[in-house]
């Protein structure tokens, strides 16, 4: 199991609170607007948000989707491109946790035995930080800020 | 985009109704306990259910844990171990679809692009058959009964 150094460490860190969990379904670049439409027609899902990256390689190509709400019975899943410099190299799955709380949620999460990083960008859909952790069992968890905070809709830059 | 030979069929499906969608973690066998240790530590997990296979290969191993149902915030996921004869060999993250019209759901996510098959034993701690849905972008989704109409809680025969 690989840990950070500070796993050791046997101080308590306060609880987390998170707000939601959504499943995250990262697919080949440019596909991710295919998916969604396979989703609507094959289990009902109601797409409720779309987040686009305003570059593209070339005019005719489709914009980059960074991230596609949908909704499927009471849950969210977010489906999205996976961009050329993406470092979410894990399962084409991951779940993105959202929290106001992100560096408590890292910090806690490696005190378990997880592997957590900060980065900026990835994610940028949700505006600015994004923790990362990767659970000693290969999943991927993006700890994100709530939609509410941060910039809902439209383009933004990745 | 692999489909079925159904798939060309003009016929309209009628709608499917889905009560849940839960992720499901599969992990390499007998670790599923530990997941679901780290779960709690990291992001304050809560367990609800457990159903454990009856059988283990020898006294000293830990039972198959067949899923084990967690709540995270206002979400449920699913951690289960690996059986050997599992087919479920997908990213280790399938979606459960959750409904009580299984053959209709597969269907028409057949229709839709995806490929499709019925499924004996495989979930069976839900009870009874599963349809499993492989979609065009290689996310697995296991279509089961919702669990107030499936055996809840204890041991199930897989």
């Amino acid at each position: 199991m690989a840990t950070e150094a500070t796993n050791g460490a046997a101080g308590e860190v306060p609880p987390v609170t998170f707000t939601a969990l959504k499943p995250q379904v990262f697919v080949e670049s440019s596909k991710a607007n295919d998916a969604v439409a396979f989703y609507k027609a094959a289990f009902g899902a109601e797409e409720v948000n779309r987040v686009t990256h305003p570059k593209r390689k070339a005019d005719q190509d489709l914009p980059l989707l960074l991230s596609a709400e949908i909704k499927l019975g009471s849950s969210t899943i977010l489906i999205s491109d996976l961009a050329d410099d993406s470092t979410v190299k894990s399962t084409g799955l991951v779940f993105c946790l959202e929290t106001e709380d992100i560096e408590g949620a890292v910090e806690k999460a490696v005190k378990a035995g997880g592997e957590g990083q900060m980065t900026e960008g990835e994610g940028a859909w949700l505006g600015g930080r994004v923790g990362k952790v990767k659970d000693p069992y290969g999943v991927v968890w993006l700890i994100c800020t709530p939609p509410a905070a941060a910039k809902r809709s439209g383009d933004v830059e990745a």
